[in-house]
């Protein structure tokens, strides 16, 4: 049987690897460039660490790691035939494949609060694993790009970290889309308003981050089920379409609690662009994005692409208790993150990638045997210090077949040293592109005359 | 009790992953200069692809995922029960961490041996995962930087790998490393002269590969123990010093099979090499250097630094049965490796790091409340364009505070706009280095010309 990669991995092949890079390399420069620094944790984490952190769901997606060695011998049979796996599993394994880059950075700044300044700004791109079913463009291992702000406040983290989205994805080449916010204390307010107390908002934004997928009329029901007092009218018009907007909520909810608080700072971060007015993409306040996590406190953020058939390409928000995570006290944080995956793939489909062929300014040496070779060499060894892509032809050679291959992969330059040019000390060089060849002493060679680069 | 991260498992803050990253990026540069182009596979492999390809002790110390869900149901207690753990194992996990580049590289070329071009030249820099004991140094998860070429048998391939060795290193700072190369037909042809067979040579290969560690009177008597006839005399001759030459060989293996033929090869490199003329560290022909693994058949290759405290810095050659790892025919093919975690502690300490704090051009804008940004941010998006980190201070603060907090950090620039300057449309800048201060209209700024870039 052939061998396979396992089924929800994936292998990248050179020219799907460098789109990958290609984005990769714009994210860490604008993540660079709005001051946050890369730091990289273990794939690997403790299961105390990472269990009961994502709920039940969640801890049964985490992949365990077998105790290595002799250890495997403690395995508690007496708990699997009482069929409780989890115990049984525990007995098995004390560490795990990480789920996100969240609880890892609660545990790394927790661990490192000394050795780092806050507020800590930092970005992440690493692997993450998951044992979701696999589907198609859904994977068990896959990439997240997190970049947070730990220990500070102010609004400007928000103010930043929008821009940051707004110069990452105009600088990838999207024009046409949404930036998405809305503030967990706004939601909190309707949420109050229609009765749920504090232990039952999260349900209440639960079903409200399903909406789009479910429908409002299911969504209005669901919420009947748990509350029975629910102004049918009232919901509909706030949440049957994207349009509700702040001048509409403030008569509804300016006496609960909050409602003031995440109002003012969405007005704030609205002040702040439309002054600029130089956001390349929408920024639009949503009432119905909710986001499922719990962590969230404050300002959300969804980023949708114009037709939106995968789902956001980039999401996220302020925490206040990260400290539920973990035992440090200084988190209150917000971050983003950039769905590397889903913006490959709407790059892909809108056209945007530049031509990352590597073969663009690829030199190819013909391959007459290993005397021409060593003639060549210097010269060889100064075009890749200018940063060409030199390959040698694999074996000696006829020209014809080699100019062939030449052309099939398509190199643009050609460098031939034939008998008379070893004698003369010359070189052909042939541009594959045009056609045009010519000789030239190796000597006399400026290769930034010579190449376009 | 404070979270921490996994035993053999390392945590990379800001500057010292910034270390790693400056060298991961001149291996990416030289790489691609050579003409390899970057994979990706899978962390997660089929178990059935990575068991029995690394020994007994491999297999023992490669990581085991257990399955999820309800597969952990089938757990197979009895094999549990008569101590068959490897079966009871293989009834919990049907996936493992990878171990190394080597084996998954076998599997990728197989299983996309048509969308491939050969010569397959890759490179793959990516983590690999090894149950050993977690030592100082040695940990559980590390990166490896792997380059190969499959399916070309051409010494030119042998040539450019030296030679890209050389000019990683070069560009790295190292001037005094050595790189030790050694044949495989050479060493199987002394095994012969000294009456192993076909059986035992790689016994014979495995205590050369020891002698530095146990000592060649130990080596030798490992070697009697298996083989009673051996020279004493000739095979201190020949291994009690790194000085044995080709020219030694040649009268006592002359007439051995293969002997020449590795012999030839050894001498066409070293022509080449001393032709050319421009190898900035030293290459050597060392008769003791054997690498431990089995599927090497031709060349081998390993470089050490001057002191050599830690072991080699990078290892490799040439195989021509990966085929022996997977079902694939054309895998005659040849490697080198980079080993990145001692090449930064050698780095390290040689002082060979360039200053790569990210301050270096980091200019720091003080935060006199959000009117004040709000003027200032089309400059400060203009300088992130062009490449400048630009840290806004997290909150409104007395000047004083604002200052002594970009000494500490090392910020190069500060930019101060004060009632004033928001007044008259201006900015304050400020050389952190020289103390240098002037005020600029804000119009007037050419960012080229008054920043050192």
């Amino acid at each position: 049987m052939m061998p396979s990669n396992l089924k929800g991995t994936k292998d990248f092949l050179p020219e799907e690897f460098s789109k990958r890079n290609y984005v990769v390399d714009v994210l860490k420069k604008n993540f660079k460039a709005y001051g946050f620094e890369e730091i990289s944790t273990p794939s690997l984490e403790k299961n105390t660490t990472l269990l009961g952190k994502y709920g039940d769901e969640g801890d049964r997606l985490i992949f365990k790691v077998l105790n290595s060695g002799d250890k495997i011998k403690k395995a508690d049979l007496e708990s699997f035939q009482k069929k409780d796996f989890s115990k049984f599993i525990s007995s098995l394994s004390n560490k795990g494949l990480r789920y996100d880059l969240t609880v890892p950075l609660a545990r790394f700044v927790t661990q490192h609060q000394n050795d780092i300044t806050f507020p800590f700004k930092r970005f992440q791109i690493q692997n993450v694993w998951r044992a979701d079913r696999p589907q198609r463009g859904r994977f068990q291992e896959f990439i997240q790009c997190d970049v947070d702000v730990v220990g500070n406040k102010s609004i400007i983290q928000e103010i930043e970290l929008l821009d940051l989205y707004d110069s990452v994805f105009n600088e990838l080449g999207f024009k046409d889309l949404t930036i998405k916010i809305n503030h967990r204390l706004i939601l909190i307010s309707v949420a109050k308003y229609f009765g749920f107390n504090h232990k039952s908002t999260n349900d209440f934004i639960t079903i409200i981050d399903k909406i789009e997928k479910i429908g409002i009329e299911n969504a209005y029901n669901e919420l009947c089920s748990r509350k029975k007092v629910l102004s049918k009218k009232i919901f509909y018009d706030l949440f049957d379409n994207d349009t509700t907007s702040l001048e509409k909520l403030e008569p509804i909810l300016k006496n609960i609690e909050n409602f003031q608080k995440g109002s003012d700072e969405i007005k704030q971060i609205f002040d702040f662009f439309s002054n600029k007015n130089s956001l390349k993409n929408k920024l639009v306040f949503d009432l119905r994005l909710a986001r499922g996590l719990n962590y969230y406190t404050g300002l959300i953020v969804e980023v949708k692409s114009k037709n939106n058939n995968i789902g956001s390409i980039g999401g996220g928000g302020r925490y206040d208790n990260l400290v539920s995570l973990s035992k440090f006290k200084n988190t209150s944080g917000i971050g983003i993150s950039f769905g590397l995956d889903r913006i490959c793939i709407e790059m892909e489909k809108e056209n945007l990638f530049p031509d990352l062929s590597q073969k663009n300014n690829n030199i190819l040496i013909v391959n007459f045997g290993i005397q021409y070779l060593l003639k060549l060499y210097p010269l060889i060894s100064s075009l890749r210090k200018h940063n060409f892509n030199v390959n040698i032809y694999q074996e000696e050679n006829k020209l014809k077949k080699q100019l062939s291959y030449a052309n099939k992969h398509s190199f643009t330059y050609v460098l031939i040293m034939g008998e008379n040019e070893l004698k003369n000390n010359k070189i052909v060089i042939k541009n594959m592109k045009t056609g045009v060849q010519f000789s030239k002493g190796l000597v006399d060679i400026n290769i930034r005359n010579i190449f376009d680069l």
